[in-house]
């Protein structure tokens, strides 16, 4: 798959049909950890988009808030995982009404949410199938398909096939990214097992996966407390908690708003504790293979992928187990 | 100033060069406690407008960012209290350098950012300046009459009577729900003062109260970990942190969204402990004078306003001070 350096299907036929439709404003619409992604790809919609607008909501929200720019100009973008999420589903359905166009992803192209949308897009995702995957297989890897053939169509500039080879050489840089992160890991992971509260710092392409790591894994699967705290915002007021020991993972992309980052860095340099401020650089890191120009886009994959590792590692240190550590997802029947 | 029931005179400047303007959207964009209140301006622009998209952007995000959509048929929103905020000022500098119209709200009409924008709209506050003011003085009320001013011009609806008369009696109403949540606040505070860790919880027009409560005051002025979490996001991670000991305050505002907020209070109540969980209920509240219709933007400057007060008994129960408390936010030099 990673090598064929095309289109993924659904993503083909969606772009085909989009040749008779005007659209002027895209929702990214989603829960939780497929919410995550949807602030990437707004990132690199806003990038290269100057006539396509939009707005990122979870998915109960847009249907409550019910924005009333939402009408047959509109383009709505939907992901759930498994494809059962009820609050998409009726987000899916509730659009549809409207008259916007519905394009959904989900590993499940059978599934209700999938019924729902008049287009479909298939991922892979390691957590549902249990197997490895190739990053180009992800949701990230298809989101962004969609989106730049957004721009090839309503911008006229055409970047997919620089994408398509950047994705064909994802996994690998992802694979010897775990390695040069190893050490860092094997060094922090004794140490944040015994955090209460891991704050996560980011900024532009890369906030979306501090964000997942926080609500989805720290407070999901370890039930430990934390917060995603964009990297400039961190100087607004968040900052004031710095002391020698809260526990922070900063997130240092490649993308326009690295700078950020590294002030947010500076100032944890100065007045927290090197033992408790884990700094993934991807500027580290050997990105042979990815074009420049989509490097900030493909370094979250990257920050995520390799903190999921850092992630069992803590919960071996913990003996709280990841997925089958959760008390109520999946365990209640209804809440 | 409360029973004029007239546009504040910055407003009404702005919105007469409107007449001779294409506009089709709009950038929020501020730091910290002033970017919570681009959130619920985005909302009532969301619920009003059908031509006009936004987005919500923290000032040096937004300039890293650079979105592609930004042109002279954008608006710029700024917000900075003192007008010095540097992310902010030079977020304004780069917005006009765009061609895109600027309009600037600080209680410094002579500041930074008064100068650097084309238009400005002044607000009282009393953090700055140490007396209490009239609600209906505030950023929040200044920035709703702008939505509605853009409204009224870009969509044809005017709603602003309504508004006007509904802010002229904020302040009473604000005054009358300290009385109804004394009592409740002096039961909490005890408790709460003794936490290490308090979420905050809402959704729709009050999820920025919950934003600048949890960053701009727990975390900022009173050093306790905290983080403003949305009220469905809540169910997609966050929630399996909820155990008896965690301490949480939920916001039920009156807008689209509460059965977003009621969710999330059923599941505390049926997993934490009663003396964890501070629900701020604006339907128990006495609103006559406020237009049914508006009630919902303007629960969360209640909230706020009155969590402002509990942040106090807390504060004094802890022996940190709120505004003097700070370490590094305006007494570093330079961060």
């Amino acid at each position: 798959m990673a090598n064929t350096l095309t289109l993924n299907d659904g993503v083909a036929e969606f772009l085909a049909a989009l040749n008779r439709r005007s659209l002027d404003h895209v929702f990214f619409v989603a829960c939780g950890g497929s919410l995550s992604i949807m602030y990437p790809a707004k990132f690199m919609l806003d990038q290269y988009s100057a006539t396509l607008t939009s707005d990122v909501y979870n998915s109960e929200e847009f249907c409550r808030r019910a924005p009333r720019t939402l009408s047959s100009r509109t383009l709505v973008i939907l992901c759930s995982m498994t494809g059962t999420t009820r609050e998409t589903v009726r987000a899916a359905a509730f659009s549809g009404s409207e008259g916007a166009l519905t394009i959904g992803m989900t590993c499940d192209t059978g599934s209700p949410l999938a019924r729902e949308c008049e287009f479909v897009v298939g991922f892979e995702t390691p957590y549902t199938s249990g197997v490895p995957i190739d990053a180009a297989s992800s949701n990230y890897a298809r989101i962004y398909q969609i989106v730049l053939g957004l721009v090839r169509r309503y911008d006229g500039l055409d970047k997919i096939r620089p994408l398509l080879g950047s994705l064909a050489k994802l996994q690998s840089v992802i694979d010897s990214a775990k390695c040069t992160f190893a050490a860092l890991f094997g060094d922090y992971a004794p140490r944040f097992a015994k955090e209460p509260v891991i704050y996560t710092v980011a900024s532009g392409a890369s906030f979306g996966a501090a964000y997942s790591f926080a609500i989805c894994v720290l407070m999901e699967m370890q039930w430990i407390d934390s917060h995603p705290i964009h990297a400039n915002e961190f100087f607004h007021g968040p900052f004031e908690v710095v002391d020698r020991d809260r526990a922070f993972i900063l997130l240092k992309g490649l993308d326009s708003t690295r700078p950020l980052e590294e002030r947010a860095e500076r100032f944890l340099r100065r007045f927290s504790s090197e033992e408790k401020v884990l700094v993934l650089d991807a500027g580290t890191l050997n990105l042979d293979g990815i074009a420049p120009e989509f490097r900030g886009n493909l370094a979250p994959l990257i920050f995520f992928d390799t903190l999921w590792h850092f992630a069992y590692m803590v919960a071996d240190l913990r003996n709280h187990p990841m997925l089958e550590g959760r008390r109520y997802m999946k365990v209640l029947k209804d809440y």
